[in-house]
């Protein structure tokens, strides 16, 4: 039964391509959402949708805690410190969270602002290589997983609204912890974007002829080279320690595979080891995390261990 | 004016991906087409599709040299010496190319084995990660570069039957000499493959977690590595050579981005630079090489400077 109280308001803050989709997602389950957008333009463009997005700050937050609202943050890195400082003077009470790349940094900074009673992190692995909010689509998060977080302290009811909302807008729920998302991110997410952005370095430095010669693989090596600079940064940068194990683990691989191939000419050893890899994520099982109730004793342990094993949550009660 | 000269029969060794799919397109253009396969599983297949194949090598070359047919090689490099041999001693004077992933060692062995004078090296830039005449498809080289050797010593009549075919099943011609084919092809298409591998292995080592969190990026980077690992090994290590110079790069530009994240915390450098790079890639015009005829002064080395400058061929007369 879906209950006034299940579709409580959401306010989400940066309208651009998750934001934005997100907006349109949540609309479409029939929730009571608007949002706020820095650039007058991506608002206008949101209004001219048919969405409620204004660049009044204040005026949003204050909707938000009028109306407890649940605040979904979907501005990048950069700007998320600055926009807490905003949360924590006009709408301190609401239940937070954020589609933010890494968790660790928004979660010290949530800490930071005194705003972590009622904060749950959250990251839908969805995307393109497109951004703004003409690239939006209510669709993106169908079927797609979408972290939550279960760190030490998380409380039973903010964390039931913002999976709710994750599961309305069509995603199955990975439970996480910050840590190990960001570890997680960084070889699934970040890794991808050095080496497609090597990769591209690789091919045009082949000049007009390779570029010329380049099919599929190229293309899709470096298919997320094509973000924008800026939003690539804002990404991988927040990582840093985790993207640095990961990289350097990365370097190890391709240095043996390097040696090996000068050495004796074989590639076997990464090439076996690579199609091993793929096929295990090829034939990957996700399975649903059922019988753990939010409060129940050690749920955020159990949640947690059950994520680390490719369980997801598909629905609540 | 089609006439049955431009058309000369087309005998195709291996019917794998590439050589089936060649196959099947020469046969739709309108050329007298047939072939051979080793398996007799997938010379099963082919004619079960209604295709003349054999796993009859004497008797295919036979028939090629009696008729005065094209004969493409079709076959993985490491199978390609010995199929030479056969075609010395039972088709010697036939017009030779192939459509293996490297130029400069099918080119070695073509001289080793007396039959430089009618070879010209081929190679279309078309495949998925699937293999085998079940996955062959006609329309595979439909607006595709294909590479064709522009070698000293290159001859206009094999040359002109080599382009003909490659335009007839709906590719653009490539001009191109072996040794620069090659090191193209290690930037656009070798090293894809090995950090294709290296990145399946860095998400499958996060284990379920980061296996189920992964999305598009992962996905479209790791594509190739469900290529079968020796089809891969076939694929890059005849190329050892120029894969290993644009690997070491690759090593460098990973290197230095790792430094510049561990240092000051920005893979600026890195991101930029790969923007850029594909940017250049996306934007990249292939431009039509008219006015030079097959046998002209200096011909050649003409084909050769304008492949370089990404121009290509659509169309002989």
């Amino acid at each position: 039964m879906v209950t006034s109280d299940r579709k409580a308001p959401v306010c989400v803050l940066g309208v651009g391509l998750i934001g934005g989709s997100l907006l349109r997602a949540a609309v479409g389950a029939g929730y009571d959402a608007w949002g706020y957008n820095r650039s007058e333009a991506g608002a206008r463009a949101a209004r001219a949708d048919g969405f409620e997005v204004t660049g009044d700050l204040i005026g949003v937050l204050t909707r938000a805690r009028e109306t407890d609202a649940l605040i979904v943050i979907a501005v990048p890195m950069p700007a998320v410190d600055h926009i807490l400082a905003d949360i924590s003077t006009f709408a301190p009470g609401c239940t937070l969270t954020d589609v933010v790349s890494v968790k660790a940094p928004v979660t010290a900074a949530v800490h930071k602002h005194g705003l972590a009673g009622r904060y749950i992190g959250g990251h839908p692995m969805a995307g393109t290589s497109e951004s703004g909010w003409a690239a939006t689509d209510p669709g993106l998060f169908q079927g797609a997983a979408w972290a939550v977080g279960v760190d030490e302290g998380t409380r039973p009811e903010p964390w039931t609204r913002v999976v709710r909302l994750a599961l309305a807008c069509g995603s199955m729920v990975v439970p996480v912890v910050a840590d190990e998302h960001d570890r997680a991110v960084a070889r699934i997410s970040h890794l991808p974007h050095v080496l497609a952005e090597a990769l591209a370095i690789a091919g045009a430095s082949g000049g007009d002829l390779a570029l010329g010669l380049a099919a599929g693989s190229f293309r899709d090596g470096t298919r997320v080279a094509s973000t924008s600079p800026d939003l690539v940064r804002a990404i991988c940068e927040p990582n840093s320690e985790a993207l640095l194990d990961v990289l350097n683990n990365t370097l190890t691989v391709l240095a043996r595979a390097r040696d090996s191939l000068l050495d004796t000419g074989s590639l076997a050893d990464l090439v076996d080891a690579g199609f091993a890899a793929r096929q295990r994520y090829d034939t990957a099982q996700r399975w649903e995390i059922t019988g753990i109730r939010p409060g129940d004793h050690d749920w955020l342990g159990r949640l947690r261990e059950a994520g680390q094993r490719g369980g997801v949550i598909t629905s609540l009660d």
